[in-house]
């Protein structure tokens, strides 16, 4: 039995070499948090992460809790494209979410041993963003402009675990609603993050009802254009896109309910989920 | 005109040489940050702290806007010995409302200029927590147990402002409630800081209908004990009285709602409020 | 009352902010240190500088101490396009006041509270310097030819104030007699400061008996060459357009005797005497 | 498959955190060196510690090869209470063939991703040795009088993974043989490590056809004592027993010829081989 | 010629790995300095000792061209026990005659090759000194009090060599003059000097025409006592008595004019002139 | 005679000047190394180096030690063009021989004061080497591909001389034999040396029983061409020439067996041996 660990270990062997001091964004989506068993292996992934020596960052989602308290509140949740209607009772209510889900999540991540540490785009100005108008004025949403990196340098090397909120500030301190995937894949590239993985609830991109390992650019771009990509993948996969067009070596899309899923793209000789590359 | 700026700055020099370098840890009521007017004051209050090279870190309290969400959920917000009785959806609340307004606070401090990063408890475990029994069981109620000063540290030496939310760790991870006068001043003591002032909505101890300006330990316990000071009062002064009798050198309560009191309290040569030293 | 010195602090807020962590030189003449009372509210005005994290650095002339100990000495003093004709005694008497007035500058400094250290040029090789023949020769007089930066630098990260007697060493151990407004502009370019302040016995630029408050380089340069400013403000003017067009952000010519001017000119929101800016 | 290899992470989780960031020394025979199957998983596993962020340190033997080349040279190999007889002539043969062997177990190191250095006692004069005459006069074999633990510290800061040679220098120069199974104890005792692992050619301390798992000080004397322990056991046992009654947490025996011994025993739930514990 | 040389260097190396990395304090008085050629000689040694690792830090006196000065302006001097008496217009010659003394012997050092900087008490409040009323008031002579040794670390740390003049400041601000051999001897103490070395005008001790080389504690009492010793010597083996009384390992009294006796002093292997020793 | 000691050291002292904090590297020859009164004036040398600051390592050869050991085991020692024919055996007794003179030499500095530390290519992979096919296949002599200069600096960082054995690795593991003069010259030009020193058993380039001095580029070049200089003087020269064109400042050509050689060439006013420079 002790064998088989240990063969386990030097099979990642080439992996952890590979990885070691290097930086890994996890975007994990609120579905995901929703599940209390995979929020448990998400820790304990990320303690094994952190005690292999990589540096690690987190940002997550929130959108079902988000409207569960909308409802509690009576208020009625409306979406444009995919975005959330942001007046600004909604704002407060998902600034109130998000910062609860956040601290709950840090909470979780030192049970399993690291020291992490919740921040929103307030916290030193870390995310200035502006008003996100592609879709029209659906209110307090928001697109980063400007990222302060020192803050997560600084957490780093005090050994903290920066676990982020999607929250932006205006420059005049108007709170914005981000997208969590958008914004995750733009700290990635100002980060010059190794690589982004987001953990969503399906196994990674589908074609024809099979898994699609492996995409570069081009690829991903067409699968997108033709449709074959739907619905709440394609933001994802035109994140990851931006993010390796940007110098993030590889982005992954994998299922956040397999509790191996996060140690299994990085470790497994074939890694679970979608990888994206550059070419 | 200038040259009364002028006299003003000579008048503050030995106040500013006596506290260059120093830690004060700043307790604001939830009374207070409602009013948009006194937080104002108080951000440029904390920036002129943080600019002539005072360490400053921030506690806050939210009571009212606590009740507010409970009330528009449909909750009964009920107390005991001036505690919130805590059920598990109450603490939901507090700990969605204090992270709001904690994030709310600090994105004001720093339009004033300074970095502001706000954090609770949990965040790498800064304030591990125990249930509090003292007044029997009143749910997820918590007192400090210890506290990770090493936060803190790091955060100084990038140079932000910590601001801080009263919510606790217990080290299964549960979340509990503290009472934010407390934790400030344990916090206070842990950190060895020079000073700690508690602003609230009165202009300090009053006897008689007249300010006390100066107490030492023992006539502050005097004047607790012969009911001279009452109701909410009663465990600020306690808390001063706890902190000045830790190695903290003095205890302020001032009125958060007098623009100037911050600033006067530590640079006039009368200070505002109620002073609190230990002998 | 301590609301006026409180407001009196939220005023010079900006300034304070702007300022902070910049270095400002400060050229205090001859005359305003015979002055003890000027001496004296010079001392705290660097002192508050110091207090609230501006880097300052001090240069300072003497000739009516030098005239006045060549005098019991029974020596004439003579000068010439105001420059003071130096030869081997001269040169000896000059060196001798100036560092006992930088040693008692020094002194009258650190009672207000900072931790002031007199150098001259030969300090480290401080002020490279060499004959001076522009108005033929004149002896000992000479001019900068290079600075060693790393003195002031090792200087300010300890937490030091230096004061600088105006006086030079060539390459051969020569010693200079060098004119102090001009040294600190030199110095000030040299160092890249954020402000050079000359403080001397008048109000500022005169201008048909009015103070000039602001000037950029071509209006400052037609003032001289119209002869409008005369005498002694000549070499001050033409240092502070020197300064403002070597990447100085601001030259301040003020009045010593003021014992408000320096700390009103740096924080009132309509500065005391002339500001020279680059346009 | 990806799965199996995940769950094993998840295994080894706990003793990876209980290990980070300490320090373990492993002793490796010279009879395990020699088989180049061993010595290649023994590289593996270093650098599996190395990246898992475990401070490493090795203590080679080399009895095997020293024999080989002492025939070849036509000399006659004599040992005395398993101490190898060390004349002059032999002490060359000794310290030929033990550095031969450091620098190709480097070599095999860095294969495998590290950055080993190998050293010996004289280097920085790091084992201070004088003759040791327990067992009468047997020549240049000596024991450690004193250890340079400063060589050590600067190669872990520079993120090394030092390669000891059991080879001492006396305070005049001379050149010592030691007992490498002692030396390792040694410098384990004089480092502070967590952990001393013995990779040995048998599986641990067998007791009646059996393997004993666990031993505490008394235990092991006990069984030393009465002679179930016999042999070249004697001498690791005793080592062990050393080590942990001066404050090294546990001591391991271990087979290095088993690939999987080593992380085995560290990352197992049941570790392999004998483990000695103080009490 | 060039094996002479290099055998010298082999002489010399057993000194020159005592010393390295040690302070040595270098007292020498206004006679020697008066003198171009000891000067220059004593700044060739001094270079000597800086590049060759020795942190050396100077003190020098200035007598004669104080009196030289005073007597130009018509001033009579007057010594009572060997201290001048000095009423505030002496004082004032004073400083301005050791300033000048204290940077042409930084210019002159600097043109040796190392980097000296002359401060004096007042810099960074050096020297705090109060009155010495021990033979009466005899004016501003003032003894040391405190030393603030930060300074001189300071400068070390910038590899720089500090230049000693002995004024000494009040804590009121007001203008001492010290005794350069007591001051040297308390400097010495502060900052746990390996060495201090007095450069005087005479050989060494005496005693019957003879040099003395040696002398402990006791000897060096008896000699004082019993008036073999006299004048100007006797405070300086006094100096040096409670230099190594005070755990400064060494103090030596050696002739200034003797151009090789600093370096022949501390390199060669019968010293110069005469050492003092605790026992 | 201590006077001509101190004459000595002030004549020295322009060279300690120029050379302080600079880095030198010493070739050493296995002829020299055999000599142990060489080796002991060698270690002194090294010793004075390293006291004044001089940031020294060396690289030494083998070459007699080797053949002898062959010799002994019965193999036959062959060499093609000066390069000694080798097969794996041959590169066993090589890595074998050349460890033991590095530990050898490493103590013996160690004697003399000083903190050695002996390495090779293989440690951290300090010289990567590839098969050299200059004149054929002549086994596993290898030329230097790579040098990882970080282990240098952290060693210079920690205070220690490094040693270096002329012992090359592949990529895959191989051992190769390097030219102890060639590598030396690899070593110098990869850390920018200012002095490369080869010390050889003749008294530098001869030239009609004449010493010659001093050498530009292409004088030495010529002297080459013509067969002025013979056999084993071509390699050293050649290495020499490669260099100074290569921003090493000065390569010298000295006798290892004149005991005061190496301090001569770098102290003496007419440099010892041949010196080659760039023009």
């Amino acid at each position: 039995m002790g064998q088989d660990v240990v063969n386990s270990l030097f099979e990642v062997l080439p992996y952890l070499k590979r990885l070691h001091g290097k930086t890994v964004l996890v975007k994990i989506g609120g579905n995901v948090l929703s599940n209390e068993l995979s929020k448990d292996f998400f820790a304990k992934s990320i303690a094994f992460l952190h005690f292999v020596g990589i540096k690690t960052l987190i940002v997550h989602g929130g959108g079902p809790e988000i409207t569960t308290l909308m409802e509690k509140l009576g208020m009625k949740p409306t979406f444009k494209n995919g975005y959330r209607v942001t007046d600004e009772q909604t704002m407060e209510v998902v600034e109130m979410v998000l910062n609860k889900i956040n601290k709950d999540l840090v909470a979780t991540l030192n049970l399993s041993g690291v020291k992490a540490i919740g921040i929103c785009g307030k916290d030193v100005n870390f995310l200035i963003a502006e008003k996100d108008m592609q879709y029209g004025d659906i209110g307090y949403v928001g697109k980063v402009k400007r990222i302060n990196e020192d803050l997560v340098k600084w957490l780093f090397e005090a050994g903290y675990v920066p676990v982020i909120a999607p929250i932006g500030v205006g420059e005049d301190g108007t709170t914005y609603n981000l997208n969590a995937d958008v914004a995750a894949a733009q700290i990635a590239i100002a980060l010059k993050v190794e690589m982004i993985i987001f953990m969503t609830d399906v196994d990674g991109v589908m074609k024809g009802g099979q898994l699609v390992s492996q995409l570069d650019v081009e690829q991903a771009l067409k699968l997108i254009q033709e449709g074959v990509v739907k619905a709440g993948m394609v933001p994802k996969l035109s994140c990851a896109v931006e993010a390796v067009k940007n110098n993030v070596k590889s982005a992954r899309i994998i299922n956040g309910n397999d509790p191996t899923a996060l140690l299994a793209t990085l470790f497994a000789s074939r890694p679970f989920g979608t990888t994206v590359t550059n070419h």
